[in-house]
């Protein structure tokens, strides 16, 4: 475990709790039953830390064999490519992605986009819950989710309830009950918040969708990977989820979506393309819909990219979700530890539920110069974080490739960054931080 | 140029026009000035002949340096690789392939597959068109497109007419006329049929969907990189088509979509995913839709397949289309010259039209043994084809690669199949095949 050393020495002397903290860091490392993860994934070598894992995933060193594998595949097989691994891998990768959710195998597929996949599950929904026509989500769902959730609604002559938050960073569970009425076709949450990483609770929101008639879809983007869900346990009926973030699938990767086994053939989804065709390859002129996980599937998935997630998820598999999720709520009190020591006294706030069965694997801390922050950081080369408007700083653990040193770093610099007001000379850059 | 020696001395005899044949193939390979890109493309040492490309084409080599590169960009760059040219690569590329089209570099995007983007528009088309709702198309367009098609029809409360073929080859313009009327939204053709490589009269076609007041889409993925198209100059409203056939993609490649410029602001795509926001990273809660092409982007692209596009793209602009298409043409009918001279003697009939002015760039034979002679040439690594049901064997020649002497060594081979009947023992096969 490498870490930097301090910055300078006049900041190091108004810090003395620096080096009891640096050497509980080294020895959590040195603790970690996940450590030798880290090795799995590529690390550019002096390059900042890196805690963006909630947005793109690092790359698995066995990503660039896959990718090897997949050119020469195409090069030396062509067509016959796809009757050798490319047709089944959809549903064959879905199948290990339910292992990480709480899904049967035979639930889940690969395809598209969550964007798109989103709009077939609820589109599918809102079609066999007719007259129902309303979809509850909320003011802290992923805005993508909100923006396709009002485009089904509005084709059905519904709407969309969007439940808003009393204090701007969780969504209290009696107000999104209270908004589920006879009325209801659909209720889709995602289930850890992607500004704030507030966690929904699946089994009781799911419960009181049921109850009322409505069906849950959840998203699990910024779940999958790193916090356990158990679908099955919970009753959900639909969900879709991002493979780029903590699954580590590479940029774009295309998404999944789970649709319950019992509501496979009552559901029709909107977009007929002839992979979710019961004989794709008899080309006849009528749309007759798979069997099973397959009809939600549209057009010829992006088999590079697809091909390209498998060494994540499967290093996600090895790892085991319940020894990520002990390690992330770790590296996530940790953090806040840090951030109450050093930044809560510079004027930082807390932006993500303190509890940590209240939280995903992300934290957020809020400034008002969160930006330039943001940029200072990166600019320096020693920290990549994101920012998200108006003042949101997320802080991405990854706990197959973070480290506990890896979140001291990162604090360190920006607390080095707010000393310093080093961030003063990026305040005017309207750069685009994704 | 390296041509294998005759099969056998014994077929040889029975066959006295070969050697003229072959020496004239020569002849047109050494003359051709589209011959050095065949070099810029992999081919499999050892290989069969290859006259798969309207299925899959070829990989370029310059391929294998974009996927190297984007691989250092995930492993290196990360998330900031978004800022360095990842999210502008589905204008960027789509512009690319503007050029080829007849369009505008500002009317076209990439984005998710043909079946989803076929989807965005025509249901879009469908949306403005109230209170028409039928959709007019034909019975030799991809299948695909006609599920596709069915359900966005449906989805309005209106239907699909499907306009026959009178001899199963080509699809008579009188009789698409006669199908649009005044509660016709849309016309939505493939220009190239899949099937038979029968075209339709694009300028003809779109003339008569608008003098009834009907929109007009085409499917151009049987066209792009092989078959000239003018979308400005037929006055096309809305087109997709996919870019890992003669575009030589990659597999499974995002695909693209046009939408003429005045079009653009007055469509609404149902699919409202934040790449299609005006300001995807603002975040607000409430959709609205980007300006221009950009709307009708939903979710994020897969990277890796969206870049490994791009050698192939170039390739064809490099080559020029108006050399592509005069080679085709040539390949075809030296391909139909041997068909007349050895095949049809032998029971083999021609699936496409004879006329190259009414012909895209693959060229079907028909047998009823059809998929057991399609694998004896690919068992006996003589040559990949491919085989649609029932009796349809496709050529695909792709200019860029495809010499005459590929025409030349597939179509001996076929003939050796059929007079050693070396098919036989593959009549009970049920391998699929693409």
């Amino acid at each position: 475990m490498r870490l930097r050393r301090a910055f300078s020495t006049s900041v190091a002397k108004v810090i003395p709790i620096d080096s009891e903290l640096r050497t509980r860091a080294e020895a959590r490392d040195a603790a970690d039953p996940l450590r030798r993860f880290r090795e799995a994934f590529h690390h550019e070598p002096g390059g900042p830390v890196y805690l963006n894992g909630n947005s793109l995933g690092r790359m698995p060193l066995r990503a660039a064999d896959v990718l090897a594998r997949t050119q020469s595949e195409w090069s030396e097989r062509l067509g016959r490519g796809w009757n050798e691994g490319w047709m089944d891998a959809p549903l064959r990768l879905g199948a290990k992605i339910a292992g990480l959710i709480g899904a049967e195998p035979d639930e889940v597929a690969i395809a598209e986009s969550t964007s798109v996949n989103l709009y077939k599950l609820a589109h599918a929904a809102l079609a066999i819950q007719a007259p129902r026509k309303k979809i509850v989500s909320d003011a802290l769902n992923f805005p993508s989710d909100l923006y396709v959730l009002e485009g089904v609604a509005r084709a059905f002559g519904g709407e969309l309830e969007v439940v808003p938050s009393r204090d701007g960073i969780r969504i209290a569970p009696e107000d999104v009950e209270a908004a589920i009425d006879k009325e209801t076709a659909l209720l889709a949450l995602t289930h850890t918040s992607f500004k704030t990483s507030a966690l929904h609770d699946m089994n009781r929101l799911t419960a009181a969708a049921h109850a009322k008639g409505a069906l849950a879809l959840w998203d699990l983007s910024h779940s999958v990977g790193a916090v356990p869900t158990d679908l099955h346990g919970a009753k959900a009926d639909l969900a879709v989820g991002c493979s780029y973030k903590y699954l580590n699938g590479g940029p774009g990767a295309p998404a999944f979506m789970f649709v319950r086994r019992e509501l496979q053939e009552k559901l029709v989804q909107p977009i007929w393309g002839w992979l979710g065709h019961a004989e794709p390859f008899r080309f006849g002129l009528e749309y007759q819909p798979a069997e099973g996980i397959r009809r939600f599937v549209s057009g010829t998935p992006p088999v590079i990219s697809m091909l390209a997630m498998e060494p994540g998820i499967d290093l996600i598999a090895e790892a085991g979700m319940a020894a990520i999720r002990e390690k992330s709520i770790d590296l996530g009190s940790f953090l806040i530890e840090l951030w109450e020591a050093w930044l809560e006294p510079l004027g930082v706030g807390l932006g993500s539920p303190r509890d940590a069965s209240e939280r995903g694997s992300h934290v957020s801390l809020t400034h008002p110069e969160g930006l330039a922050i943001t940029l200072a950081l990166k600019e320096a080369n020693r920290a990549i974080l994101d920012f998200r408007q108006p003042d949101c700083i997320r802080f991405g653990l990854a706990a197959v490739y973070n480290s506990f040193g890896d979140v001291f770093e990162a604090m360190k610099a920006i607390r080095e960054v707010l000393e310093t007001r080093s961030f003063e000379a990026f305040r005017e850059k309207r750069v685009a931080v994704t």
